[in-house]
């Protein structure tokens, strides 16, 4: 099917995580992550996020949040993070469903949360009509897509610990949030104060599997049973540590998210020439334009794509570029705007 | 890795599920299973327990059995078992966690449930101190390695039935159960009234992948909620789908499930040739024989595998074969016993 | 202790509610519900909400919230409210924990919820992945002591049971609400379409004990196994049976809420008279009144109170009446006004 | 009504416990706990139970027992408890619900558990795939009318211990075990190393409340987040502390659970005097005795009671002796026997 601008769900998986795959595929190992694949793939995560990292492989990202979140949460407890968060908005209640626990959602301006976002929430503390904020969750590149720099974290992650909170990060597009910051993952993750991260392989090029990093080790002492119990763990594990090993432990992420950024921008700076204001700046993978409503449906018979909100006759629409998104995907939609929207 | 008989979670995957993997890598394709390998996956699902079924691809066994269960479970119900049953003993307490109801255990002769196991628990319908009995779980294969026969199901099902329960099946070995009774799927399904099925993927040749079959359509009306709240909901779902496509579309899944049961009788065979008594006949892919506790490291130091249960100086130990087990794996540790345990 | 204006909670009982108890302390009764007394304690609620509701005792408001709740949600479902909620600030959670599902959060002008309100939530019915809105829930009172007319409970009703979702009443003040519109309590419960309803007991005059109220009967058959699987079926049912008989079956009721209503207001227009604003109009027995921060411990030397919201140097304060006010409390409290605030 | 035999929860409540609550009925005093009924209540508790722990009132009896479980666990472990427990059997999977845990049951001979039975379960320590050991459970009384010993508490405070579990006790009949025991209550839970206790209120004389007891104190700090989100935190409390400082902070407790178990065993004297044998022997306030079944009917007019088990023509039943049993009562009931079972 062609490629699109809908979400990088779409795209399929790079070779590099195909082939890592088919080497897995010889003879028998210890199902349940004891096996070599499994190590590699730890072994790789770890070279982002540090040595002393605890890294466990489960199936997805919803998968990963919750179960990360669960760890550290008890019955009362409440996880705060922004209300265009893809745990309070995107994953049908299974934050509440697995954990037990509010997710205590803050408006923000722009789809990232600030400590001014956090602290009038703090009064709670101690007073038991009310959940106790344990965790603050943000994601990393945010649903709007915007990137928190590493002091940004920082700042959340000092407020999180002085009131004795957890800082858990959302990092579906982690790899998105590097490039665009041109740092190291963990400038903006250990190094940052993040306590616990969803570490994203699927939108980054592999078929499936996240995984979930305890960074502040001494966390995650029960979270293979929270794994197993939560039901992501998986059988053949194998097959998801060959992949993160093959993209995360060489410089494939680092292309795959590159690629994705630089389209999102040729796409940002040739729709701007094209007359469409963007809705706010573009910094990774993910462009919000506003287009005329009645545009819609001819650039999206070009290449399909999402609304995020509606704004008079116009429709502000998110255009997310992936790791195989090529520059003639690119082209063929900016040729057809000014003829869509009637532009310039 | 050489090849165990510890789990058909140590195998592989067979060529065709890697091959439908590598074809389903084309472009991009709607996420979470609006696309066509999905729709194939379905269909090739549905050829084994009939066009009406309600097919639900989740990623692993634990995932498939807690969400088909949960979508008939209300607060106060339980899911009567067998107390050898993979949901009470090996998942950690997913099914509690994930359907907050209790599994209900009824100890058994043989891994089987009967009827008779199940009536004595019936006079707590109605009564509100009581967890109500909505669900009756086997696998298929047990636990044990025995084979449910199509009149047996059926009993368990009119008996369900009869009392405002449903028949609930885990199938992690259902292909092998297939092959043992010579008999289509359907026919121990479908048509011998199960109402909600995991069908296995995962130990019959594929990376990863179940099914949730609702036999009885009606019940299934909001399980996309549930898969997706259960945190079961694949992003890139094509992959699944097109295993099961490969799989199960075509030959594949019964030339797996023959061969692991022909090795398996071959084992059972030459076992009981040695000397070795097998503590139940075999009837699938899984051989519980009984060996000398003396003798086990010498048998696993060729061919791991794990031990079931203590009886006096001996155990009774699991052998497990899988699609990818061969004769000469087989003939191997065969060869190994005499001396390992002083046999003939 | 001094009577206060902090809570209607901080009140005692009514003499009629411990006098019934007292004759319903009369030899042996069925624990559970099945007594003379709960039958007199259910005819009495009925008598308020219609003979065919059906009508469950709990012991307290969160509980009855919670399992009211839980008996029309399933997984990846979620309740509609507003923020300042008692079932989203003050149940610690409860519901989450309770139901599994999102207490979803619309914020409000006035703490009352309107269909404008929960319009732009409906287009998440039918999408995997958002929860679905299935119960939409007021209170009232509201939690800014505001009273809902019938014909606005009415266009919510219309509203949720047109989106298939039912509409849920918190009526901890229920009384004090059929005060301040001077209506039968069912002309805004039953007969403007509520299906749901907390019916207080313990704020106007009772110990302890609530009903849960299903005014569309056919949604309650799974209640009795939900109360009692969330801790909240009393065995010796019969003291809040005999409760309820006493206070609602008679005109106790009207007589405790009315009072307090009425010190309300004379507190009120007392405040008002010494030169304090109301923050909003007062409705029922709570009044929100916006007086000099640095008054605060002087006035609350006399009676005691709990602010409500910060207002530059002023704070917006929360004065409840009890059943038990007496002018004399009023009195002595509007008296230190003038001494505390510097006012008329 | 009259007095029968079915249940101590069919009884009402001591006059000491009504004049607590129409005493404790005076003015205002602070919601929630904070009040000086509520102070004298744990008083009278610790002054059983020791002045370190931490103790909390809530509703009733599965109320005490899934939020004193749920404090101490976590996702994946399980309770260890009796298979005829009340938790397991007779709480409409309350705890299951409430707590996301297994309660695994082990069989027993006679209701009581055993460090031997529990043994064989610690070999799922460390394994991610079986629930793991977290707490044992213990009914004092049991189920089965057993009483233990405080040397067999401590022996499984003891195993519990060795091996990272905590020891929970259901003491719903708490005070009937300390009169059998002829021991003070602290004997054979605070000094037999038992670390949470459910301090039984209502079967012993008052109207509703139970105390959840946390002798190991460094393992309660989260509990009252625990009970407000478990909807256990009574909002007029002082209802339930002015009772357990009538009846714990005296001597009533001591009477009334002298006298239940006095009548007791005068029943169970006189039953078999008139040729009715005992199931097993009577400890406490319950006897099971074996009845022809035809007989049944005639007795239960006399005075209702339960059956426990069916043995051939013959049924176990269950008669319990409440604090209000008189010695009339009794005879009655033992007059009736010879005519009902055409014995002696």
């Amino acid at each position: 099917m062609a490629r699109t601008f809908a979400s990088d769900n779409n795209s399929g998986a790079h070779p590099a995580a195909l082939i890592a795959i088919t080497e897995a595929n010889d003879g028998h190992v210890h199902a349940y992550g004891d096996d070599p694949w499994t190590v590699r793939g730890v072994r790789a995560v770890r070279s982002h996020v540090g040595e002393d990292a605890d890294v466990f492989f489960v199936f997805n990202g919803t998968g990963a949040n919750c179960t990360g979140l669960s760890e550290v949460l008890r019955p009362g407890d409440c996880v705060v993070t922004a209300s265009t968060a893809h745990i309070a908005t995107d994953e049908c209640g299974a934050p509440e469903r697995l954990t037990g626990c509010k997710v205590l959602t803050v408006p923000t301006a722009d789809g990232k949360l600030r400590p001014a976002d956090i602290e009038p929430l703090l009064g709670a503390i101690g007073v038991e009509h009310h959940t106790q904020p344990k965790v603050v969750s943000i994601s990393q590149v945010t649903e709007t897509g915007k990137v928190y720099g590493a002091k940004q974290v920082r700042a959340l992650a000092d407020l999180a610990h002085a009131n004795g909170m957890y800082l858990h990060m959302d990092g579906a597009r982690l790899a998105n949030a590097a490039v665009a910051l041109d740092l190291p993952i963990r400038a903006f993750t250990t190094d940052a104060g993040v306590d616990i991260l969803s570490f994203g392989g699927t939108k980054n090029g592999m078929l499936f599997g996240e995984a979930v990093c305890f960074l502040t080790p001494e966390i995650s002492d029960r979270f293979k049973y929270e794994r197993k119990s939560g039901g992501q763990l998986a059988s053949k594990m194998r097959y998801i540590g060959a992949q993160f090993a093959a993209v995360y432990g060489s410089s494939v992420w680092h292309e795959c998210a590159a690629s994705a950024n630089e389209k999102a921008a040729r796409l940002a700076v040739g729709a701007q020439a094209a007359g469409v204001e963007l809705a706010w700046p573009a910094q990774a993978n993910e462009i919000f334009a506003i287009v005329p409503t009645a545009s819609m449906p001819a650039l999206q018979a070009v290449a399909d794509f999402y609304d995020w909100e509606a704004r008079g006759a116009n429709t502000v629409v998110r255009w997310v570029c992936s790791w195989d998104t090529t520059d003639e995907d690119v082209d063929r939609f900016l040729a057809a705007i000014p003829v869509a929207t009637g532009g310039k």
